[in-house]
């Protein structure tokens, strides 16, 4: 099969013939893939922040957010059969340990994450496992979902954290109206009554924000703090989700978030640098938030198959990777960047 | 009466005669000191730290964990009667704002702190409100429980929000055995199962530490890391509840937090200063802690009443204020600074 | 002044002429009286049915639901001034009691509750205090939101409970659309993303469902389980909200609950009857609720002012008091019924 | 191997030599049992009262409460190895299933339960699964747990339940002493600083209970309601727990609840039959318990290795189970019954 894999950091990906996985274990999944998304992850991979963190030895397939059919499975597997339509959770999580047991998939003891430290989707096939895949119900297509694997479920996942915070007449401030945070923001529809303030320096994803459900659209143009600080009554908001964690978001967050709030830090790439005095005064938290568990994911996709949710995309053929990672990197992608194979 | 008050700052206390208290309004109360706890807060509020955040005007008088009897109550005062024993809560809230109708006392939108921003317990008598006193059982002595008013208190509160997190088979690490750790302690033993892992450099408040149900206790030598590490099988603690803010606590409690954990913050005096990459990657959470409300002080009194909770101290005449600042400050001072006014 | 008083049980009120109360104590508020909501336990009321449990002396004036303008404040009242726009709080808390500082409002240990154990407001003014007024803003008339103040209140109440239980993918069963259920319907759709089934042998009621949101409308006519069962793949729901609680609605409601799930009773009438066997084989569990919190209270008017809840009403003038008790008795009164004073 | 099998209800149960079973497929576990324990349920089913629920075929082997050594293992099994000293999980869940994704294992869509509708482990053999296994420490006998695999797993489940209404200055009533109820005041003591208070009709029961940490003993002679009502100044414990559930212990439980607290079932026999107006009026509420989840069992384990819990039990030879059975129904049987096998 075809798969674009990393031979080297700082070089385009290379579009190689490779063996085809095989369902050997009990619970093997092979997933033939429909469509793969593009993440920002997917260049840092490429320009070797993640080599020491993830240990992967080159060449590797990248690709950690994919959907597509059931092509074979291994004896055990009864939860999906083959030519199911699946979308599939980055994680492969082993069932058995303490954190998978009481759902808490992501912090598995033994688990292993295609396309970060093992071979992902941006091929024709993708081995996985019976708990990785979430059987789709009719008329979803693997192209118009794939990015809820990993953005979307990102998003899910924080604003889940953020209910018990969001009662009527609060206030979140959405940093990041991109990828993760137009998902949020319908995230934050379906599951709240708060009122949604979203911030972008971009004016057509403050456009989209408004169509999606934001309350209050604010450029960021260097006047945000003030607009946030009278749309929220001088007080600040009761969260911040931060998709950006970026050129300035953290700083502003840190000051847009009330006394006894919550930021909630999605995006990555600074460092969070506080006074403790600021926030034991302030009593203001910091939560992280890592992805989100096979019970996040089946909420989301049946929130999507509702219509409560729809992603934009840009679609490219897997052969076409770099050129798509350029436009990721040059700011020219409009929504998700997704692949599909040949 | 008198009053041991700030003239200016960087120097020390005077002891002043100064007008009495009066309980003018419908809920007014005005408390005989029986006892008034020293806090590392009041060496801060000496050093001038708090003069821009507190606003306060010169000469003032600081001291804001206090106990006594009543001695003036306003015509509206039903919740206690002149005579009655009381702890004093050190934050006077309204009760009619948004954050007081859900026992959020401490975000009181209208509230003033004794002791802080107004004239604290450092003085024969205090102005303070109904809503701001505990009334004692038979058998709780001022000068016994004065310091759970704010260092007792700020221990609760930290720990009744770790509780979700303190299941059986859960660690947890008290960074620090000092005058909020060893009532952490006590309070943790009470409501939660995990083993607790104390840190401390000093070897008596490690032995009292012990002495109050820690699982193991661990010297602040260098070593600790290692010795957490193993304690916790190569994982970490769910917990870290970290009362001294300074020094390497910071570093040594994030790297001793496990992933999905949560950090506790309580003490102060540097920053958190974390990449938002590890935040994300090891989805671990910061979060504030400001003394505590009304109920969480109630509580208190009740565990002390049951002999759960117990104080070590030592006591001062009030005449004696600034050898006792300069005891604690000079780290001379064993448990608990504790003035008793003439 | 006017108002409607109770002389006897089993007789209709009688329109008295008596003197105005008084703003004397310090929390004091006097509310001229803009609407007053009619419910279905006024007319328990007049049958007797409270007689005992409220202990109130007659002739007295009945009236729980209230809105208006502050007419006079008490010297300690600072969150409302004469002539500011109020709903009213059904019953009045102490402030200082346990459940008081913990936001738990109805279970103050000091309370009581206009309209039921004292003067209520079918009347032109109505004694109450500064805790039990929330203020409203610009363009809420009294006449279009009285009702919230009880039948709301209780909806609004029962709805958060539910939050954790109604994620994505899940059910809930409301039964009966009425004065209650049409709110609760619509704080529903403000808090949660679950799927909202709504059941009412009323053709009108069900169709206003709709409107509100309702994913599906069930008639009760005898094949309402069998609907249920189809629409939840035969599993049930994991909430019931049952806003009737008498004509088969508890036998239905607990035959539609989802292993694992929660019944919410507000309508009351006649007995749950449950053997203990299936309680635990399925784990179900009952969930008592008692009007709501003032803080349920401000939530529920935010949402009013945001357009996300909106009442459907009829008024009478005040002196046609037994005419409209009548038509309620009747089954004649569309939406909820609302006396306005002359 | 041999096992005492149910061949006809209203019968004793005969020792018969059956099969072996054998781990065939990939996550299947063979356990050599170590001591099974007796439970009031398996008189329940000799009687035929579970026949229909359980759709068991005759003759088969009770025996829900089982611990032993690993004897043979399926070739995808990870978590336990030949040789392992484990206690079994009561019920065999899927893994794949949405409750059993959020560590909701009782509630799994495609589970059976040993014991109960297929072969449980009054026998020399169990066939279970690696999901089932919890592994022991050293110093853990098989004997000396067992009972901790239903019993003690229903009391810890129940008790978790319970935390959040059971802070400091709270109330608890353990109705029934038992072989549940001794384990259920050991966790109460461990999770909870609330106050305990257990009553019982047998004296020696009331001692153990005192033995344990309850910190009052209440004996069930007709004034137990007056002695509950004194301990709670009038109001009523914030939570009950129930593991009688007949005889009157409902009807005693539902007077003693304070208003606004929680009623757990966990006993069965007769019926809750309560007025929605007492439920709502004093808005209490019912919560069913079934078991409980592995990780709950794994808790369970870590509190009993840390001797926080502990088992008081009879044993029995396996081929002595109709006199042990008959022992249990006469009221003859100290603690938890447990049977070995030859």
């Amino acid at each position: 099969m075809k798969a674009a894999r990393l031979h080297a950091y700082h070089e385009p990906l290379k579009l190689d013939e490779v063996g085809e996985p095989k369902a050997t274990g009990p619970f093997d999944v092979v997933v033939r893939i429909g469509a793969a998304g593009l993440c920002r992850t997917d260049l840092h991979i490429q320009e070797g922040q993640w080599a020491e963190k993830s240990g992967v030895a080159l060449p590797y397939t990248p690709g950690h957010e994919n959907a597509g059919w059931v092509h074979e499975v291994g004896p055990a597997v009864t939860d999906v059969a083959v030519g199911d339509t699946v979308i599939v959770h980055p994680f492969i999580s082993c069932g058995l340990c303490r954190p998978c047991r009481r759902g808490d998939d992501m912090h598995c003891l033994n688990g292993s994450f295609p396309g970060i430290n093992r071979d992902g989707g941006f091929a024709d096939f993708l081995h996985t496992s019976a708990r990785s895949v979430v059987k789709l119900g009719e008329g979803l297509d693997p192209k118009d979902i794939a990015a809820l694997a990993d953005a979307g479920l990102t998003a899910i996942h924080a604003v889940k954290k953020a209910i018990p915070v969001l009662g009527a007449g609060t206030h979140v401030v959405v940093i990041g109206a991109g990828g993760l945070g137009h998902i949020g923001i319908q995230c934050l529809k379906a599951y709240t009554p708060a009122e949604i303030i979203v911030m972008d320096p971009s004016e057509p994803a403050l456009a989209l924000a408004g169509e999606l459900g934001a309350d209050h659209t604010v450029k960021v143009d260097g006047t945000q703090m003030d607009t946030v600080k009278e749309l929220t009554d001088g007080f600040g908001a009761e969260a911040i989700i931060d998709f950006v964690g970026e050129k300035g978001a953290i700083e502003d967050g840190i000051a847009m978030v009330r006394d006894g709030g919550f930021y909630y830090v999605i995006g990555y790439g600074e460092n969070i640098n506080v006074p403790t005095i600021d926030v034991i005064s302030r009593e203001i938290s910091f939560i992280g938030n890592l992805v989100g568990s096979y019970t996040d994911l089946n909420e989301l996709m049946i929130l999507t198959a509702q219509g409560k949710v729809s992603l934009h995309t840009t679609t490219y053929p897997l052969d076409a990777i770099n050129d798509a990672m350029a436009d990721l990197d040059g700011g020219r992608l409009q929504g998700r960047g997704i692949l599909i194979p040949g």
